[in-house]
């Protein structure tokens, strides 16, 4: 670490935006805040970054990132066999699932373990007016869902293409239930103080894909 | 209306104040915007209120009871004969439904025009620290999920005890499914700029539920 205490403090500053974007959101992020939390010097952000938006848009790009690393783990898990689902899923399915093949990792996808209660880091930044109104901001947000959204069409595509599920069903339509079951579940969590909202919703997702499937029936 | 203007200043502080709280949130709302918008003069917001708090809570009450008596309207449809999901389903549904009956009322509630690009005025609020942390209003929060979240469960359960739905369908969890759906597809429509992921979101769970229908199977 000696010898390179700015790229230390670039990663400071990028972790420390991280968690006041997660915990309070952009708007009231201050670059006062920023420098505090990363214990940084007043000039430092300006060494590494243009202003809070830059550094801001450094941060968001980097949680997208890993929760696009998370979602590609279950939906392209390659062993196939319904194992994400058994670990993603071990606070128990409502509605049954194990059954693996391409609808089980879009299961295994809804029961993925999350911090219910902070909320979801890219999901919360659309609640934000300054996110909206920040181009830089807004083209991570929007891309990030564009991408989790594409990569569970394709999924479900394939379960179509398979035949798990029947042939009318619309990939793309569907995708979108999914994401808005996990991104609807964190607001019923945080509205009530208790993850059990978001539980339900995504077992009862869970369960509705099931009955949905064309084998086994 | 002449005569009684504090009644009338009274009316005009809270229709602002849910404007407000609509487009900024709880912490954005300063005691001056809500002033300028209702043009009111200084001391009419404690002339009527204790506080901002006090406002707010009363405002978004009176928006909470809209809401409430908006979904209530499909939910206890009385008609019960799919009517209700044509009128909300106008725009078109992707996977069928206009069978009726108590599923046919979850999907109309599903379908119903939203003014989807403001935002959900009442799941807004949960993306709002300042609301999660001020009891009065975390609380109007709270119940409003948990009477729609009830409403939407009893007209499950009614499903289930007609046969509509398979006697192991758990309705309450599947009312969450249902609620996080609409929230989450405001987040997915905001994040997007667009109307479109809301409404796949809902086809894509009109269509799931139409599938796990038991009659017509």
């Amino acid at each position: 670490m000696y010898g390179m205490p700015r790229a230390d403090t670039r990663e400071e500053l990028i972790a420390s935006t991280q968690d006041l974007l997660w915990e309070r959101g952009y708007a009231a992020t201050s670059p006062r805040a920023i420098l505090d939390r990363a214990g940084a010097g007043q000039g430092s952000m300006y060494h590494h970054f243009a202003g809070k938006e830059d550094l801001a848009a450094a941060a968001f790009r980097r949680t997208a990132d890993r929760l696009l690393d998370a979602a590609s783990a279950v939906l392209d898990d390659p062993g196939d066999t319904g194992g994400a689902l058994d670990a993603g899923g071990a606070g128990g399915a409502g509605g049954g699932g194990g059954a693996g093949g391409a609808v089980g990792r879009v299961q295994a996808y809804l029961l993925r373990r999350r911090d219910v209660l902070r909320g979801c880091p890219v999901g919360r930044m659309a609640g934000d007016a300054d996110v909206l109104g920040t181009p830089a901001l807004r083209e991570i947000l929007a891309g990030t869902f564009d991408r989790i959204r594409a990569a569970t069409t394709e999924v479900l595509a394939e379960a179509v293409r398979r035949g798990e599920l029947p042939a009318d069903v619309d990939p793309a339509q569907l995708a979108d239930t999914v994401l808005a079951v996990v991104q609807g579940g964190y607001v019923l969590a945080r509205a009530a103080g208790n993850p059990a909202p978001f539980d339900r919703a995504v077992r009862g997702a869970v369960d509705l894909l099931e009955r949905a499937r064309t084998a086994g029936r």
